[in-house]
């Protein structure tokens, strides 16, 4: 039998901040799902700052999303209907998924999420893509060691609280930085950094960075750049690390915004900078989410995630959770 | 008996650009050789666009020079008088002899050059600091690979010229930037580079890099900074290692100069940047100038040096040296 689904499509390319209106959800009718495919029914959808690039008529690391497409993104869900010796009925799955509530697809990409393991939602974030991002960004990029200082940027996010609790866990002292007052009290209270602040309720970051990390800096994991990118280069130490995560803040800028040049203090420290993205530890990713869940049962990692409910709201959740509304992994109910 | 020299102090602190005002030569007399040390008669000294830096009243990698102090900089030159069983006089002996004629120094810091090898002044130049900073640029820190394309900015200066010829050796597409186009001549028809630009006489640098490289850009190794670096940066392929040992375009500005943004870049190519010193790689030099002679030996490395007359032109052959004049290694021979 064919499926009905509701599906997000990308109505218009957004110019700056996206607005709903870049947005429209239809209705569809699938298909049976054919040989090696599966149907799944999405639970929940991912909202994530790398899609506002994917909004872009120009390729970054991966294709654009046509006007009139499925908006792209990663869902978790469970298969209704198998055409797939790997998947039985009943199945949770993550994988690419698109903005949708159903969807006919290749089994392949698709991986099984134990519901015994933690809450499946977490296959989105702590214990998915995220959680990864933060796993393979701490260790294998900024190179984290114990005794050292560590810096991150967007603390609060999905990616930014993972990563500082990882930094903690390995033995840093871990400075974090979010738009809110209530971010900053959740990172540092709840979450065990040492220390942050608000970069909404200040100005003078570099003079606030010199008192909370007082040893300098030895590692930085960014995900927003900009203004406070430019206030870490100069405490930077000597052989010092910066992860290139994300760089929301410029995400909605139409020209490259304009920062000072800071290369002369690489020279100075011989400091490295390194972007990356979690795609390419494909192959480790079993040890990465091996590691966090661990740690999640351990209680070495706390989460938290904040659902909008009903698909129809998922373009309002990417806005807001661009705009820095959440605490923790922005994820979207498809049901309510 | 006492020696008598000539030294250049830093007279006051240059604001932007440095003038020879900035310097004072004075004559002063020296003791003789306490215990283990050495009296040198410098015959050439080094003029390098590092020593901007040195000039400031803030510590980079070193301290500043003090005002009323004598310029520091590396010089090579006889010992005439000896207290250490390692040095005999007449030895060429090259090291961080400072702007001046003559010295008594600790024989420590000092080593031996052997003017069998090549003609005395490559000490300074080819083989070596310039040289061996072009050397572990190439090989460590961009990791140059047969068949890749390297861009070199500041092709045409001591660093420059060689690094782009080590990139030739290792099978890369080599293409330079420099400032006029008997540099370019230069580096594209005795050096061997497979192409360049001389950027002042052109703006869209990403247009002609693109021509260029035609394969994009793999490895990047920067002695400028500046637009240029912002051209190269949209054309860097996949994994591209950026080497910063230089940012001459800065070295005269008070603040620092503004410019894109250019992290995402990063990201999206999974691309690193790196500042690195060639002090640093001390316990190689060995290695590093072995290397060197041998290709120079095999006509694999040409070099060229500018020589200005008298010490008392040391300013003069320094502040054209930061403007660009030379083609190679800009040096002072101290008695004409």
């Amino acid at each position: 039998m064919p499926y009905s689904a509701q599906r997000i499509l990308l109505a218009s390319r957004p110019v700056g901040w996206p607005s709903e209106d870049n947005f429209q959800l239809v209705d569809a009718t699938l298909p049976d799902p054919g040989d090696g495919q599966i149907a799944i029914e999405v639970e929940y959808l991912s909202v994530d700052p790398y899609m506002r690039s994917r909004m872009r008529d120009t390729a970054s690391y991966a294709a654009p999303v046509q006007v009139g497409e499925l908006m792209t993104g990663a869902g978790l869900g469970r298969v209704i209907a198998s055409n797939s010796p790997r998947y039985a009925v009943g199945d949770w799955v993550t994988g690419v998924t698109g903005w949708c509530s159903h969807l006919v697809t290749e089994a392949r990409g698709f991986r099984k999420v134990d519901p015994a393991l933690a809450p499946v939602s977490t296959s989105l974030g702590v214990l998915g893509n995220t959680g990864l991002t933060a796993y393979f960004g701490v260790l294998d990029v900024c190179q984290a060691k114990a005794g050292e200082t560590m810096v991150v940027s967007g603390a609060a996010g999905a990616v930014g609280s993972v990563a500082g609790q990882i930094g903690r866990i390995l033995g840093c002292r871990v400075v974090g930085t979010a738009g809110s007052d209530d971010k900053i009290a959740w990172i540092t209270e709840e979450l065990g950094f040492d220390g942050g602040f608000n970069y909404k309720a200040m100005d003078d970051y570099r003079q606030r960075l010199k008192e909370l990390c007082p040893a300098g800096i030895d590692t930085y994991f960014d995900n927003t750049g900009g203004p406070l990118t430019d206030a870490v280069f100069p405490l930077l130490n000597l052989r010092a690390r910066v992860a290139v995560c994300g760089q929301i803040s410029q995400y909605n800028s139409e020209q490259p915004e304009m920062g000072p040049r800071l290369f002369w203090h690489l020279i100075v420290k011989r400091a490295r900078v390194e972007g990356f993205l979690v795609i390419d530890y494909a192959d480790r990713f079993k040890e990465g989410l091996a590691q966090l869940a661990a740690w999640l049962r351990e209680g070495k990692i706390k989460y938290r995630e904040e659902v909008e409910m009903g698909i129809g709201h998922t373009p309002k959740a990417f806005i807001e959770m661009m705009r820095g509304r959440n605490l923790g992994k922005m994820l979207v109910k498809v049901r309510p």
